[in-house]
């Protein structure tokens, strides 16, 4: 088991989905700005908080400097670029990446995302209800800012598809191996692949969650 | 007076006061978010966000750490427990709190968080005008957060009728009152009391802010 | 050239435009919220953050205290009667401050908050492309945070004419020289020489700037 912690291609999967999943944020950013006819800096900022805000608010609410993207700034030159060819690719050819073919980097993104907010929550020693609620704010919030800021109800909280809620369940999960005498790589896989698994269960099945009728 | 001060039913009922109050800011987001059709997940990231909003920007404002949140957890328990019973009983009975009964809770918690956002900017040595701002921010910004996830302009910004304003007024008594030489409990009963008759009498008398003739 | 740094007037200048463009900042934010019929407390809510929302955005996101409204409180009582004085005349004369004519202040203004922005990172030792979007962010966001607070769709990212892009080219000439051995006044003053510049030729020769045809 110790061969497999420190085994680097540990380190290369976890980096590749991270950038996987930043990525399908993003995208779902620039799709949701061209959605609102914003113009080319619109798309960039939209398509940025869409990645970045969710891991950023969560660590204004917990103090943590520095952010994500001022440790890596290559994500910030990356990010223009996508969104530079993003645009030229689609009013060339008028092609809109399918939903679908972003349902599994954003799924597998929103496990992980939750299980990087709940370590850097658990390592500044939150109890456990708050580094849940951390996780799902890093994987929920960047997605939230992106309707606010294009003047849209929610998405994660009006589609009655549960988002948030596998990212809940799959913290508890992660919370809970925390506990236990588990190598360290063990909560973060059983994070990612409950709520990958959940989510794909929820669409899969068409499971709706319960509003309120007024 | 010293017996006032040091009796255990005026912390009491401080506590019954603040219970009070985020359980009416925490129903106007549940049926806020209830208004726009959410589902259970933006019925709680609402109704908490209206419930500890403001005081949470007013500490990342003051750079204030641990929020109150995160100091009692119990409260986050309470409000999904709050959600949870709302949506099952409201979906059953067909039931609305109505606005009116929540006036009386709302109007004396708006007093009471103002009092304690000014305590709170004095402590970090805030200028008077500053602590009276924070003290109306946290009053009226979980509202007004509130307002902008449900994608509305704010209730606080556009209804005409006095509500920031009771605050404002009450706030500058509670600064006034920390100057002369009272007791501790004074700021803060006469911020709590002004507030809230100014706000009895806006609505008794349907007084209405002046706006803007475009 | 050292004579021309320790000229008093060099600061009175800068003064002189950092007053002129809060003002105008702030009145972008009166009239917006007076378009979406708000009140009095809307009124000054929204002017308040259209002038400082960028700036403290930037300052919370540097973790740098304490924030420019602290510790000069006289411009909140500045902003304050300025709202006032707006409705009482505007309600009189049924005068409207013509766009047009908060166009200049509003361009300078734009390089200038942008070249303070940049001071401020680059002065935590943040990196060039840190210290320009910072620069940007403060610029821009104040009025995004006014367009989130009205419900509308951020004009910066949706009307198509280059504003924020003026200040994201400004800020890397700004940026370019400070990396030279120029006197401390010359990136600020290029900065905003070449966002208003920008800004005016673009909206002389009515540039526009991509959208994404959905």
């Amino acid at each position: 088991m110790d061969l497999l912690l420190d085994a680097p291609w540990i380190h290369t999967l976890r980096f590749l989905i991270e950038v996987a999943a930043t990525i399908a944020f993003a995208l779902s950013g620039i799709i949701a700005a061209a959605r609102k006819r914003m113009d080319v800096v619109g798309v960039c900022v939209v398509a940025f908080v869409a990645a970045f805000g969710g891991g950023t608010l969560r660590d204004l609410l917990l103090d943590q400097r520095p952010f994500f993207w001022i440790r890596h700034t290559g994500f910030i030159w990356g990010l223009l670029a996508l969104c530079v060819c993003a645009m030229l690719f689609m009013r060339q050819r008028h092609f809109k990446p399918t939903e679908r073919a972003m349902l599994l980097p954003d799924a597998i993104g929103l496990g992980l995302f939750a299980a990087v907010g709940i370590d850097t929550a658990t390592a500044v020693g939150m109890p456990p209800i708050i580094a849940v609620m951390m996780g799902v704010t890093t994987g929920v919030f960047g997605g939230v800012l992106r309707d606010v800021l294009c003047n849209e109800v929610p998405q994660a909280f009006s589609d009655h598809r549960p988002y948030a809620l596998c990212a809940f369940a799959g913290g508890w999960i992660d919370v809970a191996l925390r506990q236990m005498d588990t190598p360290p790589w063990a909560p973060l896989l059983a994070c990612v692949l409950a709520t990958a698994g959940l989510r794909g269960l929820a669409l899969w099945r068409n499971w709706e969650l319960p509003a309120w009728r007024v």
